[in-house]
């Protein structure tokens, strides 16, 4: 490798325009399985749609001279095999699962740049040193079942089979009667198919991952950059906040003998707001739902309940915070007269990225002039489960005006080749190169 | 009358439970028309059970000697003839209708209590110089068409037979057609029956009105005091807040870029509410209704809207609050870069009962050693219409608990009894002496 990145890349320029024709068409093509009128894409785990899209991806796997194969949940893998026999492999990829109505770009797009990647690679390199793998994650957002990243938390050992067990969708279907439907499960036809062998989703065998995926905020574009290094994934606290108090006649009930439940709701939210904007970032904090009853004009609230989302990189910084809101919200409670009742229903921790990778990637950015900068992600994605079994880096290219999960979601075609061309160069550090892996 | 009370009162506690006794019968039997399964009422304008009741009331008023007629609207006078020929009448009652499973007390209270104040009046002092009337007015609460004090407004002439054009409910039925149906408008059946004579509703012969009402607050109660002496009705006005910002991710945009109209309406909202606190009675403001959009967990809300109800006996200082209120709220939407709109949709202006009837009850209080207190209304009542065409007064009872437009309305039959008694010797001061009218 040249100091000036890839040793085969002489026009720039060039690279970058084919590697946006082959990613948009990608990307369009993939769009097809779940494509919505709305012009959004409806992917939800184990449709239609869904086992459509897996098996085309399979397919075009083959065509790019990659080995297919799924494991026992519907993971799949397109795996270019390494000279080095016993090492393990170098992954990358994100899931293909969507949310309902969702964008061309999420999850979607890291699949396409993995398979663009590994294609430009065998192409240019021949086989690596270490076996290359392009992952398509069965499922990581939690749209139809509740059980966010049920893909990769059953290759890191999260979750295991039996987790399904108990878990439905809104319309009352068992997560593991759709997986079993799908093919996959214990006994699925699926599960085995292709070089790998029969497989398990847990796997042991990986060296380093490594997600490229929208930004999803409004970072890169409002700082004009192309790449974000992804340093580490917020941590994040749900909760729900009832306030009780008494519904009476708006117009006949004094001040005085109020116990107005908006009252209190506001005063708490106002606090939390107010504190998060003071503290700043990487601490963020929301109040998206509310609820009031009877909520009528002339009555006075008898309950109002809102949630609460509040995310931060720092776990200490997390749990002082939301001690911080909940203190507060009994003392604003008590001086009302008015009931509190904080149900405590998300807590994930804070995950940081591989300091060697996310260096490696920073590296990258500086020999090929790419504007970045660190960044952490106010939102989860697969990296965060399959760092706890292997060094795992995350890189992100601009989302159009921040806007994510909606049919309006875009990212540049050239932007995308961007964080691909940044993606395929350390594909080739880890894979190709004598690095410390 | 002897400065102990009406001179017929031997025995007062005799007399409270023979009254307490005969509205809690006549309540009981009136709460047979709409009758709900929950034990509450719904009697909406010109509805069949509206239409049951009315008729059943006009035979009761026949049965007590009273002669009944309809006017153009469906307003039922039952009219005790006074011997002073050419003297103008004095008039007692409330309304009929209910607000959508309702109490048993809102409005029948009224009429059952003047039902029976004249029954006792004629039994014991035959015929009165003034002509006594019970009206039972034939809508006040707005329930069914968007129209509140139709029957009270059209007797004041504030409301013409031709405002009912263009008005319609929730289904479309136009009023026009529905008081058509019911008998009325202007080639009404109903109207002219009865002595009275083809009767068009407005009325410039009532030389004074009176209505008994429960309080439909807890002011009563909490005072242990037996009857309220309502010395004005509170003007209102309404507003509907509506915050716009913009819909972002709640994980990945920083708290200093971020327009969350959750903030924006929270802050309102908390100045609104702590405002009228600090300001306190008369002054009372509630934010009862709220919406949020998109109103998702983890998505920063786009706009919400919520609704401003402010009270106050003094016209001036309902316009200060209401234009401090407003002017800190554009500074709050400017401060944060929200969009703001706000719209008034109710505008009441405080209507002062006539002070010598407010005087003249307070002093029967008084002399029958009655636990009482001068009070505002919160809640608008037909009384605020016929003051504007004659001089009026109205007398609360307690409301348990406050409790209103509910089931669980209730007000003690020996608290209802006091509340009449009061009410019997205002009429007889009115229609049998010779007072100031």
């Amino acid at each position: 490798m040249s100091s000036s990145g890839l040793g085969i890349i002489e026009e720039r320029g060039a690279l970058i325009s084919s590697l946006a024709e082959d990613l948009e068409q990608l990307l369009e093509w993939l769009s097809g399985y779940g494509k919505q009128e709305s012009g959004g894409v409806t992917r939800l785990l184990y449709s239609e749609a869904w086992k459509e899209a897996q098996q085309a991806l399979a397919e075009r796997m083959r065509v790019s001279g990659l080995v297919p194969s799924f494991d026992q949940v519907g993971n799949l893998y397109g795996r270019l095999e390494g000279t080095g026999v016993a090492l393990s492999s170098i992954l990358t990829g994100s899931h293909v699962d969507t949310v309902k109505n969702g964008g061309l770009y999420d999850g979607a797009f890291g699949i396409a740049a993995g398979i663009v990647a590994l294609d430009y690679l065998k192409k240019h390199f021949g086989a690596p040193r270490r076996s290359l793998e392009v992952v398509s994650f069965c499922e990581e957002e939690g749209s139809r079942f509740p059980i966010a990243y049920w893909g990769s938390g059953s290759v890191t050992g999260r979750f295991k089979l039996e987790d399904a067990a108990g878990v439905a969708d809104m319309d009352g279907v068992r997560l593991e009667d759709a997986m079993r439907q799908a093919g996959f499960g214990a006994e699925g036809s699926h599960a085995g198919r292709g070089a790998a062998g029969p497989s398990k989703a847990e796997r042991r065998d990986i060296a380093a991952f490594v997600e490229i995926h929208v930004e999803q905020g409004i970072v890169l574009e409002r700082e004009q950059l192309q790449i974000g290094v992804v340093e580490a994934i917020v941590g994040q606290q749900r909760y729900t906040v009832t306030v009780t108090g008494e519904a009476n006649h708006a117009g006949t009930t004094p001040m005085v003998w109020r116990k107005d439940a908006m009252r209190g709701a506001s005063k708490m939210i106002n606090w939390l707001l107010d504190a998060a904007a003071q503290q700043g970032a990487p601490l963020v904090a929301t109040a998206g739902y509310m609820e009031v009853r009877p909520n009528v004009t002339n009555v006075i609230p008898r309950e109002v309940a809102f949630t609460v989302d509040v995310r931060h990189t720092d776990e200490r910084a997390l749990e002082l915070f939301c001690s911080r809101f909940r203190c507060c919200f009994e003392e604003i409670a008590a001086s009302l007269g008015l009931g509190l009742h904080i149900k405590h229903w998300m807590d994930t921790s804070p995950v940081y990225m591989d300091e060697q990778l996310t260096r490696q990637v920073e590296q990258i950015c500086e020999r090929n002039g790419i504007a970045h900068r660190r960044m952490v992600s106010g939102a989860g994605h697969d990296v965060q489960e399959l760092q706890s079994i292997c060094p795992s880096a995350m890189i992100f290219v601009p989302s159009r005006a921040g806007i994510s999960h909606s049919p309006l979601e875009h990212t540049d075609s050239l932007q995308l080749a961007e964080g691909t061309v940044v993606l395929i160069e350390l594909l080739y550090q880890l894979a190709y190169g004598e690095g410390s892996l």
